[in-house]
């Protein structure tokens, strides 16, 4: 049966400890933006860096370089391939791996895929890497998978019509045959592991934009990082997430709200002692 | 006769549904910006996205891709060419194309006209694309040309002194040739289309700046996706442009008013309840 | 005998006439930026689009393009040559031409300096081109000369010590072996043409930071596109240019006051119906 | 024995003499950023502008020029190497050399890493010019060397765990062993010079993240350029850096605080009457 979260029903907020430094928080290391698609991993590296993750590496094509870490100092440049990733620090260093936004379904996104799959980190597969993973099926119990609706579908083999009929069961079968923990996106998110199931209760429908995704998935990455656990990061993501678009929403409106809009709020909500 | 718009003689702006999604609303393609023409599609496709295109991919020569994208990472890049953009999902999936802005005159240039004006998408015609239109005639009833009176003359084989001795014949007979919706643009901007003529009232001298145009077009296009009717579509968009600066000139002045200053504008009066 | 300038006793600020387009204001060509000196013209064609130049195009070395532009798609890319410039639309259309920001002193630098001075547009020499003056002296009487005491040296053959020890002199020596306005940069900037010298009161030290005289020659171009006579533009401009710093001051402080600061305060000034 | 500093007990921050000009402020010349780390000089040298740099030159790879310097144009780009800069009037006339974020350690870096360590510069040393110089070992009583723990482990030959162990003596022995003034960075960060040793009492946990050591080198040239005594350039600009980041928690809060969020701090702070 499945819980609501919102309000008090969410996770705690990470907590900074006086003598916190980078170390202790740690390294994400952010996979994706193939040829054509610069813009999807620099939206969840630096929503990953707004959620508090200390050091944020991007691995994208060289063609993407520029425009990923552009106007972002803090964002640093990893290795642009899985050969030259797999010898790097960045790689050795990364606590955890987010791979999917913008990554394409090439040769060169593939290897990258498996790259990350066949690690011992803590993972967060998004966007191009779920339909990767449809295809190359693979189950594991420490990863978060992000589908919306369309990749849910492709993970079960199965039509969205399908999905939406019965969210419930649909993501209680991902978590099933993929293990870990899903979020099923959409009005109203589900987030799921082997043993309980929530609905999220913020977001609007001004988040019908491209890129919420991404700036989803930078911030799942990022608690699990100063978290114990990913499925109160996880939760605990999907509900700022939406709480950020709703207080968009409020101050700018619904139509024209971008998702790069979200990150001073997401910023305010963590740190605030109330939401 | 000509009908004033302004103030109530405004149609309805976009409502948004609990429910909507980004495949609702949809995508919007934007091409131009050939080499040594960088911004004029940045323009318009920023300015779409922040009236409310869910989705917003551009196609332009692969030397301003850097230029077109940068800074703005909810833009998505579509293939360079006609040859490839023709093959490719964006085109397919586009709702609306807008073709113009920084478009030049070039083989490549007309390629990509030609496209588009065989396909069977809902169209915006601005600019450059104004005059391929006036050497390469074509009547269409589903698009929106939007001339500026140098480009009326183009389409009209006149002087820009005869388009300005009688705008309401001049925007007449465009309709009439052309097929479709025309804005002619100017102090007192006209919409018409076969039945009806409007006299816009928003808008000041600040807008005398290069590449307010650009933005007007951006919006035409997100609001065509968001209403039913590609004509209330065009009336709120023009309106809403000079709404906007209207607002920019109150809070800082017409002097070095730049069209990117609009777009915080045009949100807020998109989402405002009463304007 | 010099007269004070300041509080009323500047000239009157442009007025926007409603029927005002783009083509009334007209074009600013500015031309500068060879290798390695990317920032000096895009401080002063940003300048000049806040200082209310309706269209303003940039001619740079082509290594710097992707650097000018950025971030301001308002701005124009003219040809990146004297060769190509010659035979282009935006020299022909150009209303003033702003030469020097980062020119260099190349024989690149040179052309564009020689197609400059020998075109009949109204000029603003700055920075590398005056050094280039002094090199190949010229005299006319429909340019503004921007020195600092090191270029007013050059100009004059002597040492930047006989400049300062008699600054009057020096800006009348000037302008009568070169002809026009010259403004002779420092604490006291003075304006000069054949029969009157100005003594401007408003600026402070923060301003010593680099940019800050490209960010003043845009301006004066600026305002010489809106206003009668280029005597009241360079007043006017050199006035308003420190005037906006000691807002700067005022509200931000003089230390780690950078030339883009002035923008937003130049823009408000030129549009306060008080100063 | 060691002193608090904090409130009163740091030194007078630098002042603007009405006549003061870039001159006399002068020139840094900021050295770093090899292929793959873009982000870091570029903070370093924004935050020297910020803190009152007149003029600031960087010195990057080539494929880092478009990053380091975009959206900044009052940065300056100096050559690229160590060759090429020897003859070059930035090296020449820089009054301060700033050198080690993002430098690495190639050949590329070691040159660059010789030409500032045998010049009569006044120098800051941080980052990988640390790992250089441990691997390089060199004494000089007119720089500032500011290494984390890992850095000073590597400056002394021993462990994390030996530095962390007692920090006081740690950077006694970095100042004995390399001469001039030491920051050792960490909670609590330590300034020492041959006589004195002070404790920082500004700061917090938020800095806890990517590139707040670049911005802390950049405050330090800045002020050495603008104060008398390079320790009270440096005892000031650790403090700045901590309380400028304890505005920033206090406004936005620690988490998702990034490096480059201190700039207006540090203008206010340095600007401010009262700390």
């Amino acid at each position: 049966s499945a819980a609501i979260q919102g309000g008090e029903f969410i996770p705690k907020k990470p907590q900074r400890n006086e003598a916190s430094h980078k170390g202790h928080i740690g390294l994400l290391l952010a996979i994706g933006s193939n040829q054509g698609l610069p813009g999807a991993i620099r939206l969840a590296s630096e929503s990953a860096l707004r959620s508090g993750a200390a050091l944020v590496a991007v691995s994208c094509h060289q063609d993407n370089q520029q425009l990923v870490l552009n106007g972002r100092p803090e964002l640093m440049l990893a290795p642009d391939s899985a050969d030259k990733l797999l010898d790097s620090p960045f790689f050795e260093k990364a606590k955890v791996l987010l791979i999917g936004p913008g990554l394409g379904q090439s040769p060169w996104s593939k290897a990258l895929f498996d790259l990350v799959i066949n690690s011992n980190k803590q993972l967060v597969l998004d966007a191009d890497a779920l339909q990767l993973l449809a295809q190359h099926p693979h189950k594991r119990d420490d990863w978060v998978l992000t589908p919306h609706p369309g990749e849910a579908a492709r993970l079960l083999g199965c039509t969205v019509q399908e999905i939406e009929s019965d969210r419930f069961a649909a993501i209680n079968r991902i978590v099933e045959q993929y293990g870990g923990i899903c979020v099923l996106k959409g009005a109203g998110s589900l987030i799921a592991d082997a043993n309980n199931l929530w609905i999220n209760t913020s977001g609007n429908s001004g988040m019908a934009t491209g890129g919420m995704g991404d700036v989803l998935s930078g911030i799942i990455a990022a608690l699990m990082m100063q978290l114990d656990h990913a499925i109160d990061a996880t939760r605990l993501a999907v509900f700022l997430h939406g709480k950020a678009a709703d207080k968009v929403a409020k101050e700018k409106g619904k139509i024209g709200m971008l998702a790069s809009d979200l990150y001073p709020y997401i910023q305010q909500l963590l740190n605030e002692n109330e939401m």
